[in-house]
């Protein structure tokens, strides 16, 4: 069982537009409403490709109706915790012209104490029930007003003492002050590395998270693949052999969901890496985020290298 | 008694971002959703500066509740047919640094036959309410996929028959199809007037709306002011002495808002259109549709020129 914490849900709007021009008016051609926020789309992965995970938030208003509904429709388990406040959306212009995307991100909404108590007890419930075996816990993307600074280090927490393991895809202070929990694994992309180190190389930064308590530090470089800085000091490194275009939306949350299904079955570093290659490679095919086809994951899996610095 | 029928409602967002740069992924620093729709704006515009009026439309889905909310919260009245699909939403960004408006617009969903029977008989019940004087009808705005094409001038022939009088506010076949209903006033803009008639002098082009069967022809010129084509062949001009910058998006439906008034009122051409200009360039002053403020509109009645041909 894989469980995602979302703090900062949103309703993410795709419009699809024939090509955006500042100060026009534009007829939009496609619409799509889905639920959105990075654990959920790492939840969405992991179901897409046949895993229980559950992924839970706090939503509010219609927008938070909104987003039960599409979960529901998408056949996504989840616990949502209910707040006084809307839902944040997002919305996003495609431009069918250069097939290039456009973001406009609301802020979210602060959540208050209750919000956040109940979304620790949420996961206490689900991690100690009695007939659960051992799981994982994601805890996924921004962080809203109100969140305890200390909120991905609890929750990190609660899921050990239950004998769970855990991922944390955050940044700036919240990433940094997850460490104190001690997750099992950390992703920043190189920029968000770059940016709560101060270090531009990669392997370098992540030493600087490990001396500040994190274990094994996964970092995202984009086209050129991942990079595993392991708490033992050991480091490995996977990449695509060969360039793929498209939607780099999502990648990330497609290589938080591998390494949750590496975790809770326990395969060794280079599987791990093949497997959040492959799914990152496989979700840049995709149009949105939080989908990974099951054909693309197969055959991208047999051109992704592994190897040791 | 002013009654407002919008075919086409939405819920209008908007955004304030620092600078649109497309590609880009933005921070939105404000946000706002408002009830929206042309027949909606006018509506508010109206209740702003103290007329009886109610909105009539249809909604559908959260996006529909969102739309009651706001217009319960603004105190504009207002009989919402419930449609089993999502109301359409807009979104504008503004740009802070230049307050360039960039407009994205869903379509809307298809309306049936059961929603425009209900829309109509809604219209038929208020203005055949007993304790009703005559009243003004107001058709404004784009009309949906699935609304007749004279849906328009069966508005205005039920209106007529209470005694009512009526403005229609469109464009492309639902404005020609209107003509049919016989409304006393068409309000198009120079643009969607050359778009069905084919020619570019809006006083011909009035001309051959009249040819069709409209009576009164309004056309908003933009900052050249309006030109009243009346059904005996008085042309009146109006315009402001001096030129103003804000935001247009709105200003027409302040115009129809005032000829409703005027209408209602039964005041000369002059007066007509001294409101109107005042009404539409308090509108441009501005930052969302259906609002003007009461000074704004005073002092810029002041400023209006009205001259004949």
């Amino acid at each position: 069982m894989i469980v995602t914490v979302t703090p900062n849900v949103a309703l993410d709007i795709t419009y699809e537009v024939e090509r955006l021009v500042p100060h026009a008016s534009h007829r939009v051609a496609g619409v799509r409403a889905m639920a959105g926020g990075k654990g959920i789309n790492v939840a969405s992965v992991l179901v897409g490709q046949g895993n229980a995970a559950t992924a839970i938030g706090v939503v509010g208003g219609v927008t938070g109706e909104l987003v039960r509904t599409d979960l529901a429709a998408r056949g996504i388990p989840h616990v949502l915790v209910e707040a006084d406040h809307e839902t944040r959306r997002t919305v996003t212009i495609v431009s069918l012209a250069d097939g290039e995307a456009t973001a406009f991100n609301e802020p979210g909404p602060a959540i208050g104490r209750p919000e956040w108590s109940a979304l620790l007890s949420t996961v206490r419930r689900l991690a100690f029930e009695p007939e659960q075996a051992a799981g994982v816990l994601v805890g996924s993307g921004s962080v809203p007003e109100g969140f305890p600074e200390d909120g991905y280090a609890q929750l990190v927490r609660v899921a050990a003492d239950a004998g769970w393991r855990s991922v944390v895809d955050s940044s700036g202070p919240a990433l940094l002050a997850a460490l104190a929990g001690g997750p099992d694994v950390v992703k920043p992309n190189a920029r968000e590395l770059a940016e709560v180190t101060g270090l531009g190389d990669p392997v370098a930064g992540a030493k600087a998270l490990q001396d500040k308590g994190a274990r094994d530090v996964l970092v995202s470089l984009g086209p050129d693949g991942l990079v595993l800085v392991r708490v033992d000091g050991e480091v490995v490194r996977a990449a695509l052999q060969s360039g793929l275009a498209g939607n780099a939306t999502g990648a990330g949350d497609a290589v938080v969901a591998a390494v949750a299904r590496s975790l809770e079955e326990g395969v060794a570093p280079e599987a791990l890496l093949t497997d959040a290659v492959a799914w990152s490679a496989a979700a840049v095919l995709q149009p949105v985020a939080g989908m990974v086809d099951e054909a693309d994951v197969a055959r991208l899996r047999g051109e992704v290298r592994v190897w040791r610095d």
